[in-house]
């Protein structure tokens, strides 16, 4: 038995502690037996360090659970120029099974159905890991950019009474005996906030009852959200997040940097100024005459707005109101274009937002237009009979955004734990 | 028309422009009319202005949604010193209905009910938000602790495909056809994610179907979560757990100054070391032979620590075992005990926590022990299976923490849209 006060030292940090004994604990990544002696590398959560143990270690089997104390070594061919020498190894939990394949190995070869499978121990493989500690940077800098503009952040119910927000379908449930819905978005609740806050978001769970089975639609995702009120139209959201996208890399450079290194990405720019296209200018580039955006002419798009302006973002405004959300403001002047927005990040729609209406007069207009009853939307509509200022926002979807970025060939692998119409495990 | 380009002043930086001309936006708070002159109070996100209009303003409803350019004009009388002078005041907005009470006055005499109905209008009484805007400063003071302590932050399912977690009920949805439930916590993926990043945190929505009708009780919250390996036992998870509350009083205090000045809330001091009582020593303190604390119960131990040891915190550690979830770890050498602990505030139990078991052999003994299957765990076991440090964690209730800080009479008045057993809108 280690004695339990000696203080515990990470994998990185060890160069600083040459000459020192130190106790590590972490699982053991990797052994390499050779004759006399065998080689320890185990993993942390800062990273790897090798440790230089007789040849007897050499039976213990990979991610067995380990403190070692021993005397940290330099050695220029260890990784980080140092090694654990004379190590005293204590087994902290052994292995009832071995993972699905092996960890240590540096590329991963197994289907992604085994991935997932096996989540609570493959996602242990660094590469598999370093999505998420991209993702959670991500969020990070969405929120500090957005605390730093003066935004509150909120709760919002995600079990709602009514299915009215999109066209969407959506999971039913039981509530105490009530028909009731997971939420498929925040937007009732934080354009109400508005009214409160001004400046609001959220970053939380969407649910959407989609049997699409693809490579980019979870049923659950995290939907980082933010609404603001007093602007002057969808522009000042579209300045709003573009802040918050160079937050949200910069956050990733300095708070994920070995992930980002792990896995080669290479981060975007966020020019001052995205490029932006009107969808109306974008069907006539495109040479068709549909009132919506295929995947192939959002990649053409974005290929498009690399080319002429060197951005692998790109906005692309004035959506048809016929295919928009019925709260959406019309674009002044052009009554069958929109306020609205979707931002494309290298060829695929990322983001979309917009001016919201505001007048009470003007729901209860947009709803008789569309031949829609108001009944369902009381609870909604009482925000703007109270007198609601000029507001938008936007809803960026994390899974897809750090799929974007890590070159994910499946958005499946920036879940944790996916879910969708397949996958209810683990 | 205002000039749009003129850019919009905050309340509460009107001080800083005296003498020149500025625009500021946002709800008439108050309006009262004198024989010559009105003084309409504009309320906006920082706080309360000012502005000296001429007798035919009278006539605005309050919460008109306004934008208002006038000169910036010193005045001892005013709040904060200075006044908006020849206003020009445009209407951004109507009402087309009354709010349900004045948002002006300084008290809400209105009923809990009223409050909840009317929450997209009645949360703007700045009393009413108030705890709303304490409630996100601490969060901002969880995450950042944490992330201070190199802990990564987690998504995890809402959605989960057996009710096993603990005795309480839940809510059964439908999933593409397969039964399924709303997770009552993240506790089973923030345990197997302590095996990918050793330390995780998550704040998001938890779920319980317990049809209590109570103060402190709502069917949806906002659970922060922790959770880290490679402890000795529960004492490190306390500890972490002192370092959050302290970060989360101190963020309270940074950021939610004027909301703590508002509800004279007096923020507790979190002592460097949270005095503790074992609970076996609490029965016989409070001459009671039964395994659980009543509330009676949690009050006396509050006030005791308070008189004793000056402190409005403290742990209750070492609960029965046969009160704690399976994976929770026996006290060493008093199994009938456990390596557990709850955390009472202000006489309230505010935190539960503790350390859980790590070797898969003592899941499968204490599953057994308790006469349950193995089969609906087989997801959660397989991270003990590949190899799991020894951990522990705690989860603190937002809402709960909240009230108790505010001195709220009603846990619903720290949710935004609470749900609860009769409670489905808005």
């Amino acid at each position: 038995m280690i004695h339990p006060t000696t203080a515990r030292v990470l994998a990185a940090e060890l160069p600083g502690h040459v000459g020192e004994t130190v106790e590590l604990s972490g699982w053991l990544h990797r052994r390499r037996a050779l004759k006399s002696v065998t080689f320890l590398v185990l993993r942390d959560r800062s990273g790897l360090a090798q440790v230089v143990a007789p040849a007897a270690a050499a039976n213990l089997p990979e991610e067995t659970v380990l403190r070692i104390r021993g005397t940290v070594t330099a050695n220029p061919q260890a990784p980080n120029g140092v090694e654990l020498t004379s190590p005293a190894v204590e087994v902290l939990s052994s292995l009832a099974e071995a993972p699905p394949f092996s960890l240590f190995r540096p590329t991963v070869e197994a289907a992604l159905p085994v991935v997932l499978d096996g989540a609570p121990v493959t996602l242990r493989h660094p590469r598999l890991s370093a999505p998420h500690r991209i993702s959670a940077a991500s969020v990070a800098g969405f929120r500090a950019t957005l605390d730093g503009l003066g935004f509150t952040e909120i709760h919002t119910p995600k079990v709602v009474s009514s299915a009215t927000e999109s066209g969407a379908e959506v999971f039913a449930l039981d509530w105490f005996g009530r028909p009731a819905y997971l939420a498929q978005s925040p937007q009732f609740f934080k354009q109400a906030m508005v009214g409160v806050f001004e400046r609001v978001y959220e970053t939380g769970p969407v649910f959407r009852a989609e049997p699409h089975d693809t490579a980019r639609h979870l049923a659950q995702y995290t939907s980082l959200d933010a609404e603001l009120g007093f602007i002057a139209d969808h522009r000042e959201v579209m300045a709003v997040l573009r802040e918050v996208l160079a937050g949200m890399v910069a956050s990733v450079a300095a708070r994920a940097a070995s992930s980002v290194e792990l896995l080669e990405v290479r981060l975007p720019e966020v020019p001052a100024e995205i490029p932006q296209l009107h969808f109306a200018e974008a069907m006539r580039m495109l040479g068709v005459d549909e009132p919506d955006l295929s995947p192939a002419h959002e990649r053409w798009l974005s290929a498009w707005a690399l080319r002429e302006h060197g951005s692998e973002f790109l906005f692309v405004v004035g959506y048809p109101m016929r295919k928009r959300p019925f709260y959406t403001h019309p674009e002044p002047g052009r009554p069958e274009y929109s306020n609205s927005f979707d931002l494309l990040f290298r060829g695929l729609e990322l983001v979309t937002g917009g001016q919201r209406l505001h007048r009470h007069e003007d729901y209860l207009a947009a709803l008789a237009a569309r031949g829609e009853p108001v009944g369902p939307y009381a609870g909604y509509l009482r925000s703007f009979a109270h007198g609601m200022p000029p507001h938008g926002g936007f809803a960026l979807g994390l899974e897809r955004w750090t799929a974007r970025l890590t070159g994910a060939d499946n958005v499946r692998r920036t879940a944790l734990f996916p879910r969708d119409v397949h996958r209810l495990t683990p």
